[in-house]
């Protein structure tokens, strides 16, 4: 744009030597105001210079400070390992787009944006998107903010419904080959809203051993939940009722002409929040990454369940991941009785999960009291997962809901609720 | 700017008639792409149009039909009141501004802006303000780019700091008189990162009777919280010392060349949700208003506590209020054992915490277990406040802050808490 003006001020230049006094005076304000109306708009359209190295230095001008701090104040061992991270987030909605937006401030290395939805007015209820963006497709509208936000971060778009045949191999395929290093992706974020779309990210990562966390917000706007998928390890999507989602029946009410759900910019902002602290504590490995994580705006009620896979689970990539996971969990226990415990532990990645390189626990002692029992719970072999309640049709409560395993909490935690 | 354009336009008309064919098509060339660039640009700072009604049809250009719809799904009554109400946000940081962008997405009447600082590439680990608006004072950034989101909500900045004396004379008259209808706020946000502005926001709510919700964030940022404070009825800022706040020494510090705190997008987005979740569960009434939560990321870890006015607090107008809160619930009381039960209620206004109209509850039965043992602890008058823990004089970690009359809910949590 700078340029464009003054090539034109060049010609005008040699226009003007043309003219007589009174026509130069004229059209020269012209061209003053028209610089000054550009450089306001250019100005608002200018984005900062890349990045190459994080640093910790303390200055005004340094976007990643308050992030390296984590380093200093003992949170974070090695926070630039994020720039290494690639990450697809499948829907850009509510949840989704504050998601992406929060990933890319982090400083992620690489995003995937699926989604085949346009901008409308109808979504300004919802944090990111802005009223002049409407009519643009969610993809580039949301690529369009936060390359200038973080011109760091490398990012990818795809504008098409990954449950379309011909688009889910494609979908498969950047899960497989669209990381950084043109590897598997480390994490995929699913922010969809509705069952289909999450039965196909469901598939995708069960046949590729993907580790993904899933998200949703009720259709009455007042709740919530994260959850951690661990193909094999932990329940997948087939193997358990989804907490809060609309049902099928639902979703074609929902699409009935005057009808809506519900939603707030409120509980789609926390339910992202929540996701992204959640993946941020599984890349970087700090504090306890949350299984399953449900919000109750009404009560400003937290529950925190363990979700393990179901043995007869209809998904047969799930039995497989389960198989392969029940093998992987036995070499390390007979690798550990063989070198002795404590040492195998070193040759571990920091990334256990993402590898199956499980870290296998001691066996719990039976005089340890609660937490062990719970411990021994969490890791004890699938037994499949018994609900206090029949999963309704429709979308089910999350207090409602306690996986038969946790009863421990589970009872903490309704007597809280009864408390509150 | 189309204006503008235009005019140029002529004068290059004017101006192209008299020159030869190969100047006046480069020129003409060069006009047409400087169009084209301003176009997208004009369309990037285009609004949408102000809107009278707020309505429930589902349309794609109805910003308001998802927050409408709470009615339906029966959560909300009058969801239309917001926007005859009136907040003040202090601090328009990571907190701040996000808390006033859900606000503005809402459609709140309007807001009122308090930050003496400027916007820099430094605060782009969190959500909302761009790397272009760098320099420019946080108050006008927020609304620059507010307004373009919701030019329903009325705005009113003041890049001041409140704690100076001229400006906090100036700061406490627009509480008192900067509603839509001229009257006194409906609430006042704390969105500030340090002791001295949470003291002047304290001591300026306390004279007036301002309901007013206080939010922090700890220095390591991974957890914060959120209080509510209603004059005389629950514990002031002066009444418990701060859940998670910078100690002087650490203000002292963080001014230090060379040391930050760190922060993180997730945390302050979180906090923020959390925030204004909560302020439109008590505008708007529905649910339960929390009335202090806090929230530790590193265990997804969420408690739920109530400080009451500490009767020997060292703020005067604090006294004040406890005693013009106990004439008020005496004379409910009165008034009640006269007309019988049932019956006041009605005359009482939805919004009873804001006028000191408080509903009185029944006297607690005593066979009726923990919950009315709660419940009568609630509402029990004022004997201070008693910490598990001596608070320390630097951040005091949420978990380890217990209100003594609160140990039934403190009990449990900590249960919780050891088994996670």
């Amino acid at each position: 744009m700078e340029e464009l003006t003054d090539e034109l001020r060049a010609s005008f230049d040699k226009v003007l030597s043309t003219l007589n006094t009174q026509a130069r005076e004229k059209t020269e304000s012209l061209v003053r105001s028209l610089k000054a109306s550009l450089d306001a708009l250019t100005d608002s359209a200018k984005a900062r210079e890349k990045i190459d190295q994080m640093s910790s230095e303390v200055t005004a001008d340094n976007p990643y400070s308050r992030l390296m701090a984590l380093k200093r104040m003992g949170i974070v061992e090695d926070y630039e390992k994020i720039r290494e991270c690639s990450i697809a987030v499948v829907g850009i909605g509510g949840v989704g787009s504050v998601a992406a937006e929060m990933l890319t401030r982090c400083g992620i290395g690489k995003l995937i944006l699926f989604d085949y939805d346009k901008v409308e007015l109808a979504n300004m209820n919802r944090l990111f998107f802005r009223p002049e963006q409407s009519g643009l497709s969610k993809v580039e509208a949301a690529k369009e903010t936060l390359v200038e936000i973080n011109p760091d971060v490398q990012f990818e778009t795809y504008n098409y419904d990954i449950t379309s045949m011909e688009s889910f191999s494609h979908f498969c395929g950047r899960l497989k080959e669209g990381a950084l290093d043109g590897g598997q992706l480390d994490l995929v974020l699913s922010c969809v809203d509705n069952y289909g779309a999450r039965m196909a990210i469901n598939s995708a990562c069960n046949e590729i051993g993907q580790t993904w966390m899933e998200s949703g917000v009720s259709e009455n706007a007042v709740s919530g939940h994260i959850q951690l998928m661990v193909p094999g390890k932990l329940a997948c999507f087939s193997c358990a009722p989804p907490l809060v989602v609309a049902s099928e029946i639902d979703e074609r009410t929902l699409k009935r002409e005057g009808v809506c759900a519900a939603s707030l910019p409120t509980t789609m902002g926390i339910v992202a929040g929540l996701l992204v602290q959640n993946v941020l504590k599984h890349l970087l490995n700090f504090g306890q990454v949350s299984e399953c994580l449900g919000y109750n705006a009404m009560k400003d009620f937290f529950s925190l369940m363990v979700l393990q896979p179901n043995p007869s689970c209809s998904d047969s990539w799930c039995l497989k991941q389960q198989e392969l996971f029940a093998q992987k969990v036995k070499a390390e226990e007979k690798n550990r009785a063989e070198i002795g415990s404590g040492e195998v532990e070193e040759d571990l990645p920091l990334h256990a999960e993402n590898e199956w390189n499980i870290v296998v626990e001691d066996d719990p002692v039976e005089s340890a009291g609660q937490k062990s029992e719970l411990n021994e719970a969490k890791h004890k072999p699938a037994e499949g997962l018994k609900f206090e309640f029949e999963p309704a049709k429709s979308s089910v409560n999350n207090d409602e809901l306690v996986a038969g395993s946790e009863k421990d909490i589970g009872e903490l935690m309704s007597q809280l609720d009864q408390l509150k």
